[in-house]
């Protein structure tokens, strides 16, 4: 597991030396994109937010999932893949402090699709979809050449000036993180590996839970309205490119610094368990750089800890206080008392 | 040029019998998606409508366009694929009689996708987004292993109740289209024989106005506004498959049949100028079976005739009535006294 990881880091350094990351191309475009009054923020945070004339204001966004690159076809069933290419956007709405209500799906359909294949795709989805009161209203088929891929917009809304940005967390803030992390990067490792889902044998529970958080997350779409309704999140975004990466965001957004501590980091429990006894694998790296994660990273006032919890408990999430925004812009790793700092190693999307 | 036709004609007749058509594909999709109370208008139509909270119901759709299957980059410059890629999602707004407002982009690139053709592409895209009012909001960016893929999503508004569907045409209506017919197939065959935009010489001008309408067609976004918010328009659809297609799209929505004439299809002047003394090309073909015009075509009732008129002259669009609305539930074209059945032979969507 950690050869591949490794592996995958080689190749990351080396393809930043000469292609273009996906933060360049987006600085490019957005020199291009004008403004409209009514757009309270555009590109560059998990949805856009636009003023309406009626109490609440719109967000919208939109997650590409290309075959060979988001997902390989031979270790993603159908059904999965349809609700995580919905899911992905649910949770860009709930990091905004939002509720996704509509939904429209672009898809290029190579040969090998059958019908029972893209049945399979729109079940999952559907499901998805029904069981938070999402409507898929539209969308666009192709056929493509080679690979399939998966383009769904959201559209959803909050109170109006109640979207919660990457942009308010304040110094003093404690930094708060859901669920556990690291399983979705153990769980693509088994993937690679040749583990499949209906293979499970063994510690098979513990790999199959690490593998579905990678293929079906559960986006925490009731943790996020509340935390926007109440008002509570200062800064919030959901990790889709791992911890370390994504915790700079909010940093970069808001113009501060953190200091997070490593035996507060929430380790899934399916990541000790695969990975017990393995000395070379390092499960905090898995858990501080592992990408899509779909767990919520917020930041919220001290004063405010005791409300965020029984908030937490009345919405059957954990969340766990993993340090606290400081002046000074760095981001700190507090291990055993010493102080390193930690670099945005997560995913680095590449084009 | 009519035997690229004839041969595109051939194997599409040929694939239709063994491959699933776009329409089949949507049908499969829409009984898996459930609906919402506040989705006046689901897939289906130009757009999907929404009810909101204010005064004003939410138009929403999107648009892919695949590299090989919509475009070829060896003829399409970057700058007018981005205009083109928006421009389609516009006039998909512009059929429900509403107004764009807001734009996202998903792109999926290839390896040979320079910084200076993204550059170029968003310019073009900027480019009209500025000049309609629209602000492109967000998207999403990936690498792609081999083709292009471009999905834009549009949010746009009209009147609360006023959105103009392919459903509200009725017997007696009077049948219109905007501008002219058949550029925009001689466009791409000029190009499919070679002809490039920078290549034009003697009726080069005809050439290049014909590959124009097909690289970079103009939304009617003031007449389709204008013609919702006077309500005048009882059903609209913008040309993307063909005349003889998309009027059927309308035909069978509303449950009833049309006759049309011949000698009053505004056939265009660059189509009768290229083609003018090649006795093998039907122009009337061209101009009735032609996809991609982004036209217009719309009914109303006779005895609002003067006030259509009137209201297309303050747009400075030309619009010509084609034929009527009649109950028998067929497609009827007249041509020279003499009724024939016409059959929807634009372009099908094959998947």
């Amino acid at each position: 597991m950690v050869e591949l990881l490794r592996a995958e880091a080689d190749a990351t350094i080396q393809e930043l030396e000469t292609m273009t990351t996906e933060a360049e191309i987006i600085s490019r475009i957005r020199k291009r994109l004008g403004f409209n009054e009514n757009v309270l923020l555009g590109v560059g945070d998990d949805a856009a937010v636009i003023k309406t004339a009626s109490g609440r204001d719109l967000l919208a966004c939109c997650d590409l999932l290309v075959e060979g690159v988001h997902f390989r076809r031979e270790w993603t069933p159908p059904r999965l893949l349809g609700w995580k290419a919905l899911a992905v956007n649910l949770s860009d709405v709930a990091a905004m402090g939002g509720v996704p209500k509509f939904a429209m799906v672009s898809i290029a359909l190579p040969h090998w699709c059958s019908s029972e294949f893209i049945d399979e795709l729109f079940d999952g989805m559907s499901e998805l979809a029904q069981s938070c009161g999402v409507a898929i209203i539209g969308g666009d088929t192709s056929s493509s050449s080679d690979s399939l891929f998966i383009d769904v917009s959201v559209i959803g809304d909050c109170q109006s000036g109640k979207a919660i940005t990457r942009r308010g967390a304040n110094i003093g803030d404690r930094i708060y993180v859901s669920g556990s992390l690291g399983a979705s990067a153990v769980g693509l490792s088994l993937l690679e590996g040749g583990f499949r889902l209906d293979d499970s044998r063994g510690v098979g529970d513990f790999r199959s839970k690490a593998v579905l958080k990678h293929l079906s997350p559960e986006p925490h779409l009731k943790l996020g309205r509340a935390l926007g309704e109440t008002g509570l999140a200062t800064a919030m975004i959901d990790i889709s490119d791992g911890l370390s990466t994504d915790l700079h965001h909010i940093l970069d957004e808001s113009g501060v610094g953190a200091v997070i501590h490593a035996g507060a980091i929430p380790i899934a429990e399916c990541v000790r368990t695969i990975v017990s006894g393995r000395l070379e694998v390092d499960q905090l790296s898995l858990a501080i750089n592992g990408g899509e994660e779909y767990e919520l990273l917020f930041t919220a006032r001290p004063e405010n800890h005791e409300r965020v919890m029984s908030l937490v408990k009345s919405n059957d999430v954990n969340v766990t206080v993993i340090g606290d925004i400081v002046a000074e812009t760095k981001l700190l790793l507090e291990r055993n008392g010493e102080l390193e700092s930690l670099q945005p190693l997560g995913y680095q999307h590449l084009i």
